[in-house]
Formats: C-alpha cells, sequence, structure tokens
C-alpha cells in the first residue's frame, strides 16, 4: 500500500513537471516576436532538466537517479499516446539533440576524471581479467547463441549489434551503487571499477569495429585490425602523450592566469579536443572524453591556485591546535584535489540528463505492451545477468559473486550502442525497445541485489 | 618598449590558439564520418574558450578580460583578410550562435544574483536619479544631436537605436571595476551598482520600445505605453510573485531531494523559465533571466544540504577555540551562501565567452581602418563619456567624478543593443563598427580612470 501510494506521487509528481509548463504555453500563446525557437530550446531544456530531478524520486526506492530520468524521457516521449503531442517538438530539435550529445560527452569525461590509470594499475590483472571474461562472454552469447535463438531471422548486423550490446558495463552506475552504500574502497569495488572501465574501452572499440562492418557492409580482418590498432594507437598516444604534455600545457597556461576560469577552460577544452580528434580518427566522441578525463590528473592544476574557501581556511590555521589543524587540512586538501571535478559537474548536471531524457523518449512505448518484444526482452535481460557473473570468476580470491553483479548494469553505454545501432536502422524499434527494457533491469536490480549480498559478507 | 613586447606576446598567444587547432585540423583532413558538424561545433566550443582565455592575458594591462575576449573574437573573425578561412563557419553555426545567446543569458542571470532587492533598496533615491539622468541623457544626446548631427541623412530609426546605445551601463563590468580594485563596499560603488541594475531595467524597456518602433514601422503613444506597461508588469509581476513563490518552491522541491543537483536545477531552471517568459510578452530573454537573478537569494535555498566542505568542516568545530571557530564559521557561511552562484559560476564559464567572442567576430576591420567610421566612433565616445559623467552629478554629496566615471563601461549591454540593431537591419555595418569601437573605448579607457579617481580620493 506504502509502494503504491508512493508510486502515485512519481507519477503525479512527474504528470505535474510535463503539464504545468505545457498549460503555461498554451494559456500565454505564441506572442512573443523574433528568435521563436531560441526560447522554445530555452523552455525545453527546463522541462528536461525539473522532469529529471522530480524523477529522481526513484531514489526513496534506493534506485539511481539514471532510472528516474529515462522514466522521466519515456513519460515526456510517450504522452502523445494519451492525445498530448506538446513534447514532440523536443525529439526533433536540432540543438536538444546536440546538448544531449555533448551531455553524454561531458559524463564520460566526468567518469573519466573519477577513475586514473594509477587506480588502474592497481588492480590490475583480476580487473582485466574479469573485463575479458565481462566482454568475450556476453559478446558470444548475444551473437551467436541468444540473439539467433531468441529472434530468428535477423541479419547477422543485428546479431553483431545486440552481442555488443550486452558486453556495455556501466561505470557511472556501479560506481554510484558502491559510493551510495559507502563501500567504494572493499577490494571488490575497485576490480569492478577497474573492470568497468577497461569494459568501456575493450566495448567501444567492439562498437567501431561493428559500426564499420554495418556502415561498409562486412569488413576483413585487415580492416578490424586497422580500427583495432587505430583505437589503441589513439588511446594509448592519447595516454601517453596527454601524461607527457599535460603538465606541460597547463604550466604554460598557469603563466597567463591561475584562476579558477583558466583550470576549468583546461579541463573542459581538453575534454572537447579529445572528443574531436576521437572523432576524427574514427571512435566515438565519447571514447576520447574518457581518455581526456583518464589522462587528466589533480597535479596537474597544482600550478592553479586552490579554491577561495582551501585559501581562506588555510591561512587561519596557523593558530590552531595540531589536531584539529591535520583534520581541517584533510578537508580543504580533499576538496582543492577534487577541484576540476566540482567545477566540470555543474555542466555535468545541466547536459547528463538531457541525455538520458532523450534517450528514454526514444522508447516507443507502444512497442513495449507487445508480448513477444516482452519475452525477448526477459531473454536478453537473463543473459545480460548470466553472463557478467561469469566474469567475477575471473577475479580470483574475493568475494566472486559480489565482483559479478557489480558488473551487470549497462546503463548509458549500452544505451549509446543501441542509440547508434537504430541510427545505423539495423537496430529496429521493437528490439531497440527490449535492450531498454533489460538496461532499465540491469539497472533497477542491480542495486537490491548488491546491497543483499555487502549485507551478507559484514555479516560474516 | 616593455609595452610593446607584452602587445607582440598577446598577438603571438592569440595567434598561436588560432592557428594550432587550424594547422591539427588541415593536417587531419575530413576523415571522420557520421556527425561531422557536431564534431566541428564541439571544436569550435574549444577554440573559442582557449581564445578567450589566451586574451585574459589583457588583464595584465589592468584591463578587464571581458576586452580581451572582444579582442580574440576580432583577429577570429577577421582572419579571412590574411587568407586564413579556418574560422568563418563558426559565424553561421546555428549552435554556436544558440549557445552564445545562452551564454547572455546566463551572465544576465549571474548579474541578478550578485544583485538583490534589498541592497538596491538601501542606495535608494541616489542610485535612481543617478539612473534617470544617466538614460535620459545619453538617448536625447544619441538620438536628436549627436546622432544626426555627426552622420546626417540616416533613418530615424538608425538615430534611436544609436541613443539606446549609449544609455546601456554594463554592470558587468563596473562591478568587475570596483571588485579589482577591492572598493565595493564604498558609497560611490554602492551607487554606480545600483544605478547600472536601474538603468539596465530601464535601458531594456527602451529597447523594447525601440525594436518595437523599428519592426512595427513606428508606433503611437498607445502601443509604446502599452510596452512599457507589460515591460513593468512583466518585471514588477515576477518580483513580487516571484519573492513569494520562490520559497514554497524551493521548499517543494527539497522534499524530493535536498542535494547539490537539485539546488542547480531549480536555480537554472528559474532562469531558464524566466528568460523565455519574457520573451512571450515581448521582452529580450535577458530580462527575465535578470529578474530570475534578482529574485532568487541565497535564504531561498535555506531547505537544502549545505556544501560538503561546510559541512565537513562545521563538524570538525566544536571543539575548537571560540576565536578560531568564529573565523573559520564566517568562511563556510559565506561559501555556503555563495554556493547558488559557485554552482552557476562554471555554467558562465563554459558560456559567457562564447557571446562576447561571437560579438567580437561580428567586428568587421576593414570598416573600422576607414576613417569617417573613425570620426564617428570618436564622437559617439566623447558622448558616451560626456553624458554619463553629468548623471554622476544626480549622486548628490558622495565624489560626483568616481559615480559618473563609475557609469561609463557600456560592455555587454551596449553590444547587445548594437546586434539587435544590426539583426532588425537598422544599424549598418560601419554604425555597428562604430559603437563597437565606442564599448571597447569605453571599456578601456573607464579602470584606468577609476584607479586615478580612487587613489586621488585616498590621499585626501
Amino acid at each position: 500500500m506504502q509502494t503504491t501510494k508512493k508510486i502515485n506521487i512519481i507519477i503525479l509528481a512527474t504528470l505535474m513537471a510535463v503539464l504545468l509548463p505545457a498549460a503555461a504555453y498554451c494559456t500565454i500563446g505564441h506572442s512573443g516576436e523574433g528568435a521563436h525557437n531560441i526560447s522554445m530550446t530555452i523552455l525545453w531544456i527546463a522541462v528536461i532538466l525539473i522532469s529529471a530531478k522530480l524523477s529522481s524520486l526513484v531514489e526513496r526506492f534506493g534506485q539511481p537517479s539514471v532510472l528516474g530520468e529515462l522514466l522521466a524521457g519515456v513519460v515526456l516521449g510517450n504522452l502523445a499516446l494519451v492525445g498530448i503531442n506538446t513534447f514532440e517538438p523536443i525529439k526533433t530539435d536540432s540543438i536538444i539533440s546536440f546538448l544531449s550529445e555533448l551531455g553524454v560527452i561531458v559524463l564520460l569525461f566526468q567518469i573519466g576524471l573519477e577513475s586514473n590509470i594509477e587506480k588502474m594499475k592497481k588492480v590490475g590483472l583480476k580487473a582485466f581479467f574479469v573485463a575479458i571474461v565481462g566482454v568475450v562472454a556476453p559478446f558470444i552469447a548475444g551473437t551467436y547463441i541468444v540473439g539467433p535463438w531468441l529472434m530468428p531471422g535477423l541479419s547477422s548486423n543485428a546479431y553483431l549489434f545486440i552481442g555488443a550490446t550486452l558486453t556495455a558495463t556501466s561505470v557511472g552506475i556501479t560506481a554510484r551503487v558502491f559510493q551510495d552504500l559507502k563501500k567504494l574502497h572493499i577490494p571488490e569495488a575497485q576490480i569492478v571499477l577497474g573492470a568497468a572501465v577497461i569494459d568501456d574501452v575493450m566495448g567501444l572499440i567492439i562498437l567501431a569495429v561493428v559500426s564499420a562492418i554495418v556502415t561498409t557492409g562486412g569488413v576483413g580482418l585487415g580492416v578490424i585490425s586497422w580500427i583495432t590498432a587505430k583505437a589503441i594507437l589513439f588511446l594509448a598516444g592519447s595516454i601517453i602523450f596527454g601524461q607527457l604534455l599535460a603538465p606541460k600545457i597547463s604550466k604554460l597556461f598557469s603563466k597567463i592566469h591561475t584562476g579558477m576560469g583558466m583550470k576549468f577552460t583546461l579541463a573542459i577544452s581538453f575534454c572537447l579536443i579529445f572528443a574531436f580528434l576521437a572523432q576524427k580518427v574514427g571512435l566515438a566522441p565519447i571514447v576520447g572524453a574518457f581518455a581526456a578525463g583518464l589522462i587528466l590528473d589533480p597535479v596537474h592544476f597544482n600550478y592553479f591556485n586552490d579554491p577561495q574557501i582551501s585559501n581562506d581556511i588555510n591561512k587561519e590555521l596557523a593558530s590552531c591546535d595540531e589536531n584539529l589543524r591535520n583534520k581541517l587540512l584533510t578537508i580543504t586538501n580533499s576538496y582543492t584535489k577534487h577541484h576540476v571535478e566540482n567545477l566540470i559537474a555543474p555542466i555535468g548536471l545541466l547536459l547528463v540528463p538531457i541525455f538520458f531524457v532523450v534517450t528514454g523518449m526514444n522508447v516507443k512505448l507502444e512497442t513495449m505492451f507487445n508480448m513477444p518484444i516482452l519475452i525477448v526482452a526477459l531473454g536478453i535481460t537473463v543473459t545480460a545477468f548470466i553472463t557478467k557473473i561469469i566474469s567475477g570468476l575471473a577475479a580470483g580470491n574475493v568475494n566472486k559473486l559480489l565482483v559479478g553483479f557489480g558488473m551487470i548494469p549497462r546503463g548509458e553505454v549500452g544505451l549509446i550502442f543501441a542509440m547508434i545501432g537504430k541510427n545505423l536502422n539495423v537496430i529496429s524499434d521493437e528490439i531497440f525497445s527490449a535492450i531498454v527494457i533489460m538496461v532499465i533491469l540491469t539497472t533497477l536490480l542491480t542495486p537490491p541485489i548488491l546491497t543483499y549480498l555487502l549485507k551478507k559478507a559484514d555479516k560474516k
């Protein structure tokens, strides 16, 4: 009963977010002159952001807010089914679609910033084996076994894309779950994070290969090797040269200005230029953005002024007793260290929800209430679970189940794959809907399972 | 000699910012597939941001960075004169032009957040009189005296726009100058800030009236009253209802989530929705954004969690001696209070330079090295100085010269007027260039003059 009430509140709140601006818009009419489309796009951004935030009510159920954003998008995108066409223009607004793509670029940059190369070296081989199995098992199962078995008669390209989609591991969701449960520093969490990062890179190489096969209509081993080589060269090159050059560039620019603005501009320009370069070598822009985030370390910004609050507080600490001084210094140092992340965070708050809500808007509900699609979706979901649980077995002497379930959320990366497949006309609306159901289920079921496994482990 | 060297450095640095990405782009070629325009737009954003930051070298000369951003735009926009056409697409990129408009909306929102209604009440009548004289004097001088005298034979609409452009006072630049000189709290600074705020609102009403006259080809007293009434009703209504509703809306949304994300979304959505509504009643979107900023007060966000660092530090302060505790509490309270501004700041860092660089790109240098235009520009500039110095006389028993010179920078608002006039085909390229020279000169000359006046006053 309590749950039904809460669900009612969610639906009501989402509808309010949707209907209030709609009503305002219809009442006021179209009296504005001039750049009409620009002011409409501005309203759409507000509508998307407010719906996304209202949908964060899902956190009450222990669910990550990304799920709420997807659901808000599903509502906004399917109101046409009940005769409300107000939000249909969002789907074709070219500026919204640009902001959405920029949003996912910023998200992968943030994820890259959260990770770093040193952390990845520590979890080392274990994470690498988990990642390999976590990519190979779902790809083979999706492409060659479950795909043809559940959906006979499709093109081999479609099976390839389903397999590729299943390889994804959402670093964002995985990290968020462990963070919410305050378990980011246990070895299992470190392994899952490392493996998810490697998985992302491998998955994106798979995406590049699969996209090339689809767009050029089949591809030889030579071309696959060339794409893989390009991807690895770009990533290795950008990581090696990036790490060498980032401190030098940072030092050079700090000679012009040492303020927050320069720090921000350097970080975001790194992200944008790497996203551009990645696309120039045939990779997705998000690969470049992720690499840019991975390269940038707090130490690269040592030439810049500390944030004002750290500065002000550190100035007062001389007269302080040693114990308190150390505590406060730890706080301000950690704030200073994460200052670049803090500066990028508002850009993420503005742009990332646009990506998820727009993604949700692409879900066609009419195809979802379709028994055959639901059956396919459940079949894909079971495959998604089993193949990642298997990858946990490669983790060695740790809680293998915890690692395996930690790898399950497909999140944004799986959706990106599905969107690209849809844009290439390889993935039909029906399969896209099935994949979205799989993403929603892997995202929805993982947090309670992880919570259960962690509590069980704590009892031992 | 020293100055020549520094200027050489600026030119070199700006050229490097321009040429390096250009070279990279030409070398790599056009091999990228897929959403080509999107990745180009991403590169343009990086080019604009980096040029803007390199141009902040002008701060070495005590000049505000807005001047550097304009100059960087002038360079980027006129490289075609020396045969480099690489950056010409920026001028016609619809997404860059949207981001630029969003940038100026965010800037006016930030300026609104910095001001608040209580502050404006304190400086009260003095600021109001300065504002009135500071709008009426330049408008009459520009429209009826200097305009027709310097540029005979133009349409009365052109004179109207020149007059309107001269009424502007740049809150941003004025505030920045006093802030840089650490004189924000002297009465003269308060009066100038208050008057600049009122000037902005009055100037924008003038803009609405002048735009209506131009677009409907002449306008009666009834229509002027209606536009003025609409503007005042919108502003008064949004301020009264906004102040009443903002805490309620804030409280409602804090029930869903009390985190940073919700705080940010509320603030930015306020800005976007007010910008949209302003355009719906026929005002410029920036008027709405400014009103939204004016309405939002730190107190409206009391329902939300304090930022993490304040929280962490406040937790440690119980064991602390009272003197130190009070000092640290002051620091963290001021940080908490300005947290909304801090959250919006990175959005400004991303979008605001796009507006100024794009504005600079619209300056056609070939029309500037034209003696008649230069003479007109100098005539307009002298008018701009004299009429605002006169407004200082209305300030009563304070340093009248300081107030008058504080009102001189035209900055972004003047440029917005000129851009709108240009888009309406009322302002020709030549007059636009003359206005930009006036804006650059008022922006460039004010900081050294204010510094001189403040030091002279300090000696007394």
